[in-house]
């Protein structure tokens, strides 16, 4: 019976594409995306994007070409998920956050062949364009790099704006609405090429199977029990590991998209009054945004939002006032490499008979693999034995299973430096509760190493941040002639108020056991952070490294240095900023 | 990027035993399984199954090798799912309620190496390797053809049965704990083998692969909105497509399995209520145990429990009843090929407006397709068309995806009948309304042609159904010289009541378009079922052939044979009839 021949009945490639189609057959006039005055149908969502398809082919898209896509939120982008895909090509979505620099990194390593502009970042592009057009000429073949320009104009209300002659609707009406999808032959070709946001390093080009893609649907889908006809709000960028999969998790649960262009608190709560949303994704940044909305921007919400969240464990008393307000929030954890969320924080029935806070404690842990990844554990790097569920024995975070990525595009060593001993390497240290529950320490670079000691930073950054005056914290590695190295705190103070460093080393003294306190705390300006917002830790230890530490009292000359806010080449540039300020903290918190 | 390799990282092969395994990490101390006084947790299900697995290795199962079980809804037959593919072996169910001849065609057919038998069925099974040694006899290799065969006693009341010298709980305690199981290296690798009933013709061995059994459980975990910690009650038999898929998938979702020897009103109503059980699988006709069950059997059901119904599609009224009892019924359709249900009524939030009965006839349709099946429709077989979604114009319904079976264990004619231009005929015959949904109207060989009209005999028995003395009602196509064929009816009645053929023509002329009315009406005793309950209607054809039309009257001079009840071979005799008569109704409506 194992000779029993596959055919195409039996066996099928997975890809996402099936969840277009067969939303187009089962759920052909329910609404599917919602975007200002715009609405669109199951079917129509199909058409468009056949259409849309047929006109990349006819622009010479073929098979494996990669076609980049710069844009919010807007139909045009969620479309792409399945029009490039059915074009038998590669989805790249860019990060609307970098400068002209980095995107023309990325058009040139990932040499794209179309590139989708939204109207508002034509400026952006234009620079990034004339970047990647001196490179070329530098290199002698410019025609082979420079990608063909199509520009998407606002969909509901058309600005006239472009950059080159092809615009996005205008393709659209030209394609054939007819048109047979690429047929997908086999599931490990490439449909989705995702840049990461370089915490540690410069960024690396993740590259995601149809198969990979399929499957963390499917999974994210149960992890989070999301039922049939569900209302999505985008409050989470699609060029996020392409929207954590629910671009194409809409279309598999027959759902609506709601499309909104700025993540505002008044967008937000007026989109999901409007349109009875059920479910939308976001960065805890963004329930300071509902939290903070003037009295004006608000509306009442009558029905339970979900909210999924990854990135830093919500506090218990940010969780308990977001739930007052009628959300429900499940906490997950993730990265680029694993197709977005890899862990989910599933909640137990018990456990709601728990007092609050104990129940926010255990919702802050990342918690359980999903379920198509087929191993997720916490092991000794070196002996690769798994860690003891005692909830304290840190190890890295391996993990296993088909929806962690292809690897790193062009960069056989980064990959093979992920892959080891068949588990992917995450980089996250962790520990597994007695319940099996996963919870992350730190990345495995910052964990500070003090006399045989390992202390998580995030641990020192919690008790830090319980000091009224600090607004950020960061804690690093420094050397210590004795300890061999001991934890180095950088902290920006609200205001410009003035502290001493005594009363903040005093401060976790009483928060913390003795060898986690910090050995220095400096005072910074700003902390260095990638274009997502995330720590750049690596500048710090640079700077932790220039403190010289006295092993007799244990007291540190301080270096000026440390005032100075450091320059990164992967830091977003200021005149590119999103023009929400609040957008632009979206992020900031997000691991994924 | 379509070159980056796969590794062990990145590409696992998918199998429901990862469900077991990631359920006895994160699950760990849940409860698995109940079984009268008996607890199981998902770590002790996990390492009974490891037991079992090195058991069968030390037995020399190896790889592709078939294991049989003949067992009712006990805890061994649950195990068994993840024990014998973790021993690399294939899984193969036998129906309880077939007679010693056929279960010994099977084990002969599948080669079966050992065979596991509840204490209960001991001689059944004694009788069944009678038959087997006879013909091994027969054939001159007895050796090669006898299975090992191992009793399962019960687990919570040991009787001391034996059918030689294995027992099953010996072995598990004789196993291996540490036992690592055999590494799945390809999903294509077959999982289990299940004989199909044969309404139409003779048993068929079909078997699943490790993928298509995988996602299928997903999908009916997704189709079903089955959240996480079901409490399960298992009042479909296990041996039924492997419980439509959900001995993996409570694993899948942390659930707890109720464990059930008898399907009767008390067992059901006493686990649900001591439970709390929150979802059960079954045949309508489950409906009416619970419906007719006596006061002192009843308890009052406190919160919803929800039941996944196939095969004949629950009246109006009778959903009604049961829904008041605080039931919750979705309607699915499938078949063994299909690896149990391909299509679910999947309920849109707009309908729950409309009227109970408009709410019923919606409910009634067998609806869309399951997520993982790649594409569901229905076809004009000839030119392979689409039929207009105009919920009138039949054709078959096609499957095709990667949940549909390996094929026929073998048989390549039948595969190869079954697998045509890249689909899967299910010989079922429906229509597509406008909202895309399906509705079963026919098998293909019932539909009767009559002057070039298409009948479903399935309505015509629902007109018949209707008349107050008709208990049973089935309808096939005689010969007409006028016509080709039309409609006859072959009804059975209440207590030995009496009424004319006459009358009832009569009663369809008021509820049937004329040209639907049977032009013959042939009281019997019985009719012609296979060993699931599944009326045979070849044999009915052959009966009707007999039957003489003039063209001029249209009336018919009846046969006396019509009131014979004809004999099958692959009828059940009726002394291995299950002990309990409800059960025994259980599987008479299902398709599945």
């Amino acid at each position: 019976m194992d000779k029993l021949p596959k055919c195409g009945a039996n066996y099928v490639p997975l890809t996402p594409i099936t969840f277009l189609k067969r939303a187009a057959m089962v759920y052909s006039s329910r609404p599917s995306i919602i975007y200002r005055g715009v609405r669109f149908t199951w079917r129509q969502t199909y058409e468009r994007c056949c259409r849309l398809a047929s006109a990349l082919r006819s622009l010479n898209v073929v098979k494996n070409d990669v076609v980049s896509v710069l844009a919010p939120n807007v139909p045009a982008i969620y479309e792409m998920h399945f029009a490039v895909p059915m074009a038998g090509a590669v989805l790249n979505t860019i990060n609307t956050r970098l400068d002209a620099q980095n995107i023309a990194t990325i058009l040139k390593h990932s040499e794209a062949k179309v590139f989708f502009v939204d109207y508002q970042y034509v400026p952006l592009a234009r620079d990034a364009l004339r970047v990647l057009m001196a490179n070329s000429q530098n290199s002698g073949r410019p025609e082979k790099l420079m990608p063909l320009v199509v520009v998407i104009d606002d969909v509901d209300q058309p600005t006239g704006t472009r950059l080159g002659a092809l615009e996005y609707e205008q393709l659209v009406s030209q394609g054939n609405p007819g048109y047979v999808p690429a047929e997908i032959t086999n599931e490990w070709d490439p449909i989705s090429l995702n840049y990461t946001s370089g915490t540690t390093s410069e960024p690396k080009g993740v590259v995601y199977s149809h198969r990979g893609a399929y499957l963390s649907t499917l999974s994210l889908i149960l992890g989070w029990e999301m039922k049939s006809e569900p209302v999505y709000l985008w409050s989470l960028p699609m060029f996020h590991c392409n929207g954590w999969t629910f671009t194409w998790g809409v279309a598999a649960r027959g759902g609506t998209n709601v499309c909104i262009r700025n993540t505002t608190a008044v967008e937000i709560y007026d989109s999901i009054v409007s349109h009875n949303v059920t479910h939308m994704c976001c960065a805890p940044i963004v329930f300071n945004i509902l939290l903070e909305a003037k009295s004006h921007e608000r509306r009442q919400i009558t029905t339970s939002v979900e909210i999924l969240t990854g990135g830093a464990p919500p506090p218990a008393a940010l969780l308990q006032k977001i739930e007052n307000l009628g959300f429900h929030v499940v906490h997950a954890y993730g990265l680029t490499e694993a197709t977005g969320p890899a862990l989910v924080c599933e909640w137990q029935k018990r456990w709601n008979k728990l007092p609050v806070e104990d129940q926010a404690r255990l919702k802050a842990r990342q918690g359980i693999s999903i379920l198509t990844l087929a191993d997720a554990d916490v092991k000794d790097p070196e002996t690769m034995e798994s860690v003891s569920r005692d909830g304290k024995t840190m190890g890295e975070i391996v993990l296993r299973g088909s929806s962690i990525m292809k690897g790193y595009l062009k960069d056989e060593k980064a990959t093979a430096k992920a892959f080891q001993n068949g588990w992917f390497f995450t980089g996250d240290v962790g520990v597994v509760h007695p319940d099996g529950y996963l919870e992350i320490k730190d990345r495995s670079k910052d964990v500070i190493i003090s006399g045989g000691e390992n202390i998580s930073s995030v641990e020192v950054e919690a008790a830090l941040y319980k000091h009224p005056l600090i607004v950020e914290a960061a804690v690093v590695a420094m050397p210590h002639p004795k300890w061999g190295e001991s934890p180095c705190a950088f902290v920006t103070l609200r205001n410009a108020a003035a502290v001493e460093e005594a009363e903040i080393i005093q401060h976790c003294r009483r928060n913390l056991p003795r060898y986690m306190v910090p050995k220095k705390v400096a005072f910074i300006e700003e902390l260095p952070k990638t274009s997502t917002g995330k720590i750049q830790k690596f500048q710090l230890r640079a700077i932790a490294k220039t403190f010289e530490i006295s092993s007799e009292n244990e007291s540190c000359s301080a270096n000026k240095s440390s005032s100075t806010t450091p320059q990164s080449s992967w830091e977003m540039p200021r005149h590119y900023q999103y023009q929400n300020q609040e957008q632009e903290q979206i992020l900031a918190l997000s691991r994924l």
